[in-house]
């Protein structure tokens, strides 16, 4: 349980913890680098998106958004979606899923929440010499069911062979195309004071499903990956709210307070969450309470995070949970003018808790 | 030196070879399976395609070509290639380049190949833990120099961590999407008997530096790697020939010996060449007898096969000769009736020599 704070003093903590653009110091890479919070983001902020500046990739959004109006004279018109995201998780099957299938909804959902129904995927294996010809065929099977179910298309592919022990039986690498809607418009800009938090469904079920199924802790809970496509979800949300929906993201890597910290930064806004309003499988919780992991952290792979106008927020929830996919949705928090680009949890207990960026990686290789 | 056979000899050999659709019977992958040879395609068309049955996947070619009309109502109309590829090249720095340059070129010539202006690179980082940052930082520095060298923005990325060996330093798998011009049209269906093989310069010269970069053998050769991309020769030569230009591949892994061999399997028609005229550094030659590895079979990372009309083959090979990057092209053979589906080589003594698909993995971790 963590030390309870008064809104004051959470804020006077972390004053000068922000708005310094991060700085990557470190001599070489850690697990922690890949975790999703603050050290990744000193990696990317820091070190990688600098060396590449271009306001597209600086955007740090799910996908690119590119225009391709005159590309080719005469030829292309419209606003296209683009993202990749390499797949390393281990094991690569777990209860509820598998690799394949998480690196087909990983990157059809990084196209549906920038807004883009996700139409095309590029897949790039690394395999390790040894792979077993019949794992191999589950993973392309898993990636093509997934594919089937979300309504996509793999179009281009690359297989490379490393050798024993230069990987971890297969690694996917897969990349996205979608077309954003000439309507919709979502951006961490136009999130607003007032805006309604809404979380599409239970939390943490992924990540948790991933530490238990690493087997090194005898828990012997029912915890699935919860891996699905969200453009169902997505377009659903758009039709219901139009634009008074303003950003969505998916709460992959680094869970929902990553969201939530990535959001309160760009915006410098204040995001105040009511933690007893969380959708939380009873599993999740006991399981997480054992392993010492607080679940808003955990990646989930089939939630998105929505910032919704206050008068728009009812019909946002009652889209989602009109479908599987959303059935659990609840409005968690809204975002306020302060405290400046942070994150606050009213805790259970009536407190109040700063929820910072991950710090270390309690869960490696969860994705 | 191989036996030497006649043309019928060698047509009788492999009568039986050939028009079969590979099959996929092992147990486990080996390094064979990422040389990009038989084995490669026993994977790949056996296995992996047949899994994820689409016409786009099924045509094998460097990159999909995507009709976008229609995508997003009212908004996309056009053509777009799209094509990814992991890079795992050891070691990662070479004379002439490095595994960041390579990344980019790489998925740079795929597009420019299918006839596609690079406009986007996707880039998904695969890091082992341990990597010194300034190694990182030089490769993310080399993509970003060859990004801009070859016009293309990288607007998307992923980073991912690893345990200390479980990848090899770093792999990078880059994404591309680029625009295909309103009246571009080449595909291998379009090769016709008579037309002219052409290759855009000197053959084998990345494949070989790689290999003496790895200091297995004391050989002290100057080979460096042809990495360089490719848009501006292919956009000459279209310029130069328009429709009588029928097909282009770029000849990385497998060599041209690879792309003459897909060419002759798809179109079935014959493939013949004269060794003599390949343009061959004497390095490369010198140092690829001494390693008993044919230039023929090895990867280049900057150079093209054009299929070409022969009456505009001339103003093709002018069109490359007047850029750096073809400045050593030349018509190398033509496309015949017969053998069906076969490559042939006309040796420097007079004799002719199959020149099969790739068996078997001599040079692994190529790129």
């Amino acid at each position: 349980m963590p030390k309870q704070f008064t809104e004051e003093e959470v804020i006077e903590r972390i004053e000068d913890m922000r708005r310094r653009r991060p700085r990557f110091e470190d001599q070489h890479i850690t697990m922690s680098h890949g975790a999703g919070g603050k050290a990744s983001r000193q990696l990317v902020e820091g070190m990688i998106v600098p060396r590449l500046e271009n306001p597209e990739l600086a955007a740090l959004g799910d996908a690119a958004v590119l225009s391709i109006d005159g590309a080719a004279p005469g030829q292309a018109a419209g606003r296209l979606a683009f993202t990749t995201d390499a797949f390393v998780v281990q094991p690569i099957r777990f209860p509820g899923g598998s690799i394949g299938e998480l690196a087909v909804n990983g990157t059809v959902n990084d196209l549906a929440v920038s807004g883009a129904r996700p139409l095309w995927l590029a897949a790039a294996l690394i395999l390790e010499e040894g792979l077993a010809a019949d794992v191999l065929a589950a993973e392309i099977d898993a990636m093509a069911g997934a594919a089937r179910n979300a309504g996509v298309t793999i179009v281009a592919g690359d297989t490379k062979v490393v050798q024993r022990g230069k990987a971890d039986e297969l690694y996917i690498t897969t990349t996205g195309v979608g077309a954003v809607g000439a309507a919709t418009a979502m951006a961490p800009g136009l999130v607003r004071p007032g805006d309604k938090v809404i979380v599409s469904g239970t939390i943490g079920d992924h990540g948790i499903a991933i530490m238990l199924a690493r087997g090194e802790l005898d828990i012997d809970a029912d915890v699935r990956s919860d891996t699905q496509p969200l453009w169902p979800l997505v377009d659903a949300t758009l039709h219901a709210c139009g634009e008074a929906l303003h950003c969505m993201r998916d709460a992959t890597r680094g869970g929902v307070a990553t969201v939530l910290n990535e959001i309160a930064l760009a915006t410098r806004l204040g995001v105040v969450i009511d933690e007893q309003r969380l959708p939380l499988r009873p599993e999740v919780v006991g399981a997480g309470e054992i392993l010492g992991i607080d679940p808003l952290y955990v990646a989930n792979e089939g939630k998105l995070v929505a910032f919704v106008a206050p008068e728009h927020a009812d019909a946002a929830v009652e889209a989602m949970r009109a479908l599987p996919a959303g059935a659990s949705a609840e409005i968690i928090g809204e975002v306020r003018d302060e405290p400046e680009g942070r994150v606050l949890g009213r805790t259970t207990f009536g407190g109040h808790r700063m929820i910072d960026m991950l710090v270390g990686d309690p869960l490696p290789r969860i994705c």
